[in-house]
C-alpha cells in the first residue's frame, strides 16, 4: 500500500510540483490533486517533463477529486461534464486511475428523490472516468454533527454506501475508504476484512481525537498515531485483503496550519513510518 | 386505448374467465389479472383453450401484478424471482406486455437507502421482464394520508417517479399512470402532454370525491364520471400523445361491494362509455 | 409526421439559415443538420434570435449527427467526447431530441470483437445524449454492394439491429429508419407494423430505382415517389403505430447536384406533398 | 491461491462427495461442481451436513458451470433462467462465488449479430447471478483447429474477451483464465501481469504437448508439469498482481481416463505441488 499525501494537513502549499517534492522527501509514493492542477503542472513543464518528475521523484497520482457539482441541480451537473472529461483525460495521461468524491450524509432535498437523481448522475460520470481506465470512489461521511446538519438524513454508514455502489450498477465504483469516517461510525476490522480489494477505490489514513464518538468533528482530525483509531488493524486488514492502492493522509482541521509546510510533511512522514512499522508493513 | 377491467370494483368474481365474461358484456377490451390467475385459466382449459376463449370474447391481458416482495429484505425478494421469471414466462404466452407494482409514499426505512437498494431490485426485475418482452410499470401514489403513514418520506410526484426511472435506466420501465393519484399530487393537463407515450407502462381510471385534496382517501374511489377528477381531460390528452395501451378501473373502497359482480360490471361499463363518449374517444 | 429536409438532395445550400428558408418555403416541418451548423447559426444571430428565427418559419431541428468516430480506434472515440458534449448542448437548446449515425453493413475489423467495442462506445454515447433529453438513432444500411465492401460481414437487418439495441440497452436508443434500406433489405409492412413508436428515433424517405434488388447503389437514389418503394404503404404504416417524428428527405447522388438548391427543394416539397397525400396524411 | 480439483483429469468420479474426498486427500482446497451436483449433495447429506462435510475436509466449493443454453435460441435461453436462479441459490448457500462458461472461437451465425445476442443474454445472467453473491467467469478458447470448426470467427484473443466483459458492462464479470488457451493464443507473462485481480473469476491450470502451438489440440491436454506451458512464470504472475481465488485442474483428454481415480488424483496433487512450489508458493 502506498503511502499518500494531499494538501490537506501541510499549510500552505505552493502547487503540486511542491507537494510532488514533499512527498518525495519524506518517503510518501503517491499525492492527490486535481485535475486543473494536472493540467497546469503538464502545461508549465511540458506533459514529458512532467511525467517524468514524478518518476524521477518515485511519486504517483494517487486520486483527484470529481470535478462537477452533482449535488444541485442537473444544469450544474451537466455543465461540469466538460470539465470532468477534461481531468479524466490529463488523468490518464499521468497513470491515475482514481477519482474521487464525498457524500455528505444528509441532504435538503427529499432523500428517495436525491438517492435517484444522483444515482444517474454518478452513473454517468463512471461511464466517462471508465473510458479512461479511472475508478470513482465514493466517501462515506460519517461525523454524527452532520448527519443532522441538513433537514434529511442521506447515508453514511459503509454497507449501504456499497448497497449504492451496487445500485450504481457499474463496475468501476468503490468506496473511497477513510479511517476517520470508519471510525465514526462505528465500524470494525471484521467489517473491513470482508472487502474485496476492487471494492476500495482510494483510502484516507487520519486519526481521531480521545472525545465521544457523537463529539467527533469532521474537521478536528490528528496525524496519524496521534489519537485513538486502531490504524495498525485498519492498515493490517486492508493489506490482508490484498488493497495495493494509496493511503493519503488528508487532515482537516478547524484553522488553517500555520507551520511551514516542509515541516508539517515531515510530521507526517514520521507519523506514516510509525503505524507503517507498527502494522509490519514497508 | 382500451378499457380495461380489474376486480377492484366488481366485489367477488369467482376467476378470470368469469372476469374476461364480465368485460366482453360491458364493452371492456381488456382485463387485470396475476400470474397466479393466468396460470390457473391456462391449467384448467389448456393453454391453446384459453388464448382462444380471449380472442372470442375480445379480450386482452392488459397487465399482471410484479409478484414478489421487493419493498423488504433481500432474501424475501430473491424467494419471489423464480414465481416472477413463471409469471413473465405465462404472460408472455397470453401476449401480455405489462407487469405493475404500486410505490407508496413513505417507508419506514432510510428512505435513501431504500431508494438505493428498490432501484437495484427493480432493475433485475425490468431485466428479467425485458427477457419475455415486458415493461414494469411504477405507479406512484398520491393521496395525502399515505405520505406520513410511515415514518420517512419516499416519493409520490410523477416527476419524481420519472427521475427514478431513469435512474433504473433499463429500457422497459414506465409509469402506471392512476388518474386518482395524479389528482392527489394537483397534476395538470399539461403535465400529461409532456409525456413521451412510451413512458406509460399501463393507466388506471378512477374517480374522486369533492373534498379537500388533502383529505382524499386512498380505499375511496368512485367509478369514472361520478366524482370530480377532469377524466376527460386526462383521457383525451393520453389519447393525443399518442398512448394506445389499457385503462383499467381500480375501484378501491373501504368496505368489500356486496351487489353482484354483473351489475357491477354494468355499472363500468356504462361509466367508461360516458367518460370516452365525453372525451370524444371510442 | 413532420415532413423534414436535409441537404443532401438539394446541391448546394449555403448554411442552416439558407435550409431553414428552403424548407419553410416548400412545406416542410423539420431540418436534419450538426451541431457544429447549430452552433455557428446560433453564434452569427445570437440563440433567441436562432430560436425565433425557426419559429417564425414554423422549423423545428429534425436530428443532428453523431459527430464523433465510433468506428475505429479508442483514441477516435475519447477525442470527439467533448465535441459530443457541446453538440448535445446546443442541439438541447434548440430543441432538438434526435441524434444519428449510419451502422456500415461490413467491417475490416473482427465483426464480433468489433461489435463488442461499438456497444460500449455507443452506450456511453447513449448516456451523454440523454442527459440532454436526446435519443440515439441508428440506421441499418442495407445496400448489396456494401454487404461485402469490406472484409468482414457486420449488420444490416432490422431486426439484427433491434437486438443490437437490446444490447446496448439504453431508453433512448433506437432506429433511423430509411425507406431505402427498408427496400433494399426486402423490408415488409408487416415488420415496420410489428414497431413500436418509440424504437424509431428518426426516419428518411427515398425512393429507389428499378433495378434488381441486388444492384441498388446507396449513392443513387430518387426523390420519393421517382420510384418503386412502397412509399405510402411504409407512410401510412408509420403513422398508424404511432410514429410522429420527422421524415427526412436524404437523396444522395452519384454526382454532386447542379441544379439551384430553390429548384431542388420545390421539386423535393412536391414529391413529399404527392406521397403524403396518397398516403392521407397531412 | 487455491488448488482445485474437477473431475476432468481423474477418470470417473461417483460424485461430489468422493470428488471432495479426493480433492482433500490429495492438497486441494477447492473444487469445481454444479449447481445440479450442489443439490445433489445437499439433498442426500441435508444442506448443514453437506456444508460441514466441507468444512471438515477443508475444502470449498471454487466455481460452478453457467447452467443455461446462451449459445442458440431465445427460447433455449429462457428456459434456461428457472435453472440458472436455482443453481445460483444452491451455490450461494455453500459460499460458491463462481459460475463460469466457455467461449467458442467461431459461430455458425453472423458474428456480430451473435455477439449483441450473447452480450444481452450474459449480462442478464450476471445480474442475476450478482444478487447471489457469484460472479460470472467467461473462458476463452484458444486452440487454433476450434477458430475455424464453425464458419465464422468469433473472439478468442484475452484483450477481446476483457473489451467483450467492458460491453456487457456489469461489475461481477470476469475471465476464466486457462493456462492452456493463454498457452494457444500466444500469452505472455506481461499481458498477466497487466491484469487487475478482479478481472479473473477462477483459473484453470493444464499443460501443452510440445508440438507446434497451430496444432495444440483442446482435448489433449497434460497434467501441470508434463508440457511446456510456463506455469511457474504463470502462477507467479497471479499471485504477484493479488489473485486469491481457485486455480483448477481441467485435463481434457481425447479418450476417457481408466485410471482409477484416486491414482489420478494423487498423480495431480504431486503434479500440483510440484509447479507450487517450483513457483515458490504454497
Amino acid at each position: 500500500m502506498i503511502k499518500g499525501l494531499s494538501t490537506a494537513g501541510l499549510g500552505h502549499v505552493k502547487n503540486l510540483e511542491e507537494l510532488i517534492i514533499l512527498a518525495s522527501e519524506n518517503g510518501f509514493g503517491s499525492v492527490d490533486t486535481s485535475g486543473q492542477e494536472l493540467r497546469d503542472f503538464a502545461e508549465e513543464k511540458g506533459l514529458e517533463n512532467a511525467k517524468a518528475f514524478l518518476n524521477e521523484h518515485e511519486v504517483t497520482i494517487g486520486s483527484i477529486g470529481l470535478p462537477l457539482e452533482w449535488r444541485h441541480s442537473e444544469e450544474q451537473f451537466k455543465e461540469g461534464l466538460s470539465t470532468l472529461l477534461e481531468d479524466a483525460k490529463i488523468a490518464s495521461e499521468f497513470g491515475c486511475t482514481s477519482c474521487c468524491t464525498y457524500v455528505l450524509p444528509a441532504t435538503d432535498y427529499n432523500a428517495a428523490h436525491f438517492m435517484a437523481l444522483v444515482t444517474k448522475r454518478l452513473r454517468l460520470c463512471a461511464q466517462i472516468l471508465n473510458e479512461y481506465g479511472i475508478s470513482l470512489g465514493l466517501e462515506f461521511v460519517g461525523p454524527h454533527h452532520l448527519r443532522t446538519a441538513w433537514k434529511n438524513p442521506f447515508i453514511w454508514e459503509m454497507k449501504d454506501t456499497l448497497d449504492w455502489i451496487d445500485a450504481i450498477g457499474e463496475p468501476n465504483v468503490g468506496l473511497l475508504l477513510d479511517s476517520y469516517h470508519w471510525y465514526t461510525i462505528g465500524g470494525t476490522i471484521e467489517e473491513l476484512a470482508a472487502l474485496r480489494p476492487e471494492q476500495i477505490t482510494h483510502v484516507h489514513l487520519n486519526d481521531a481525537k480521545d472525545v465521544p464518538l457523537e463529539e467527533v468533528l469532521d474537521n478536528d482530525r490528528l496525524y496519524p498515531g496521534e489519537g485513538i483509531i486502531d490504524l495498525v488493524g485498519f492498515l493490517k486488514t486492508l493489506d490482508q485483503i490484498g488493497y495495493k492502492g494509496s493511503v493519503a493522509q488528508e487532515i482537516l482541521t478547524k484553522e488553517p496550519l500555520t507551520e511551514a509546510a516542509n515541516s508539517l510533511a515531515e510530521k507526517s512522514g514520521k507519523a506514516y513510518a510509525k503505524v507503517y512499522a507498527a502494522a509490519e508493513l514497508q
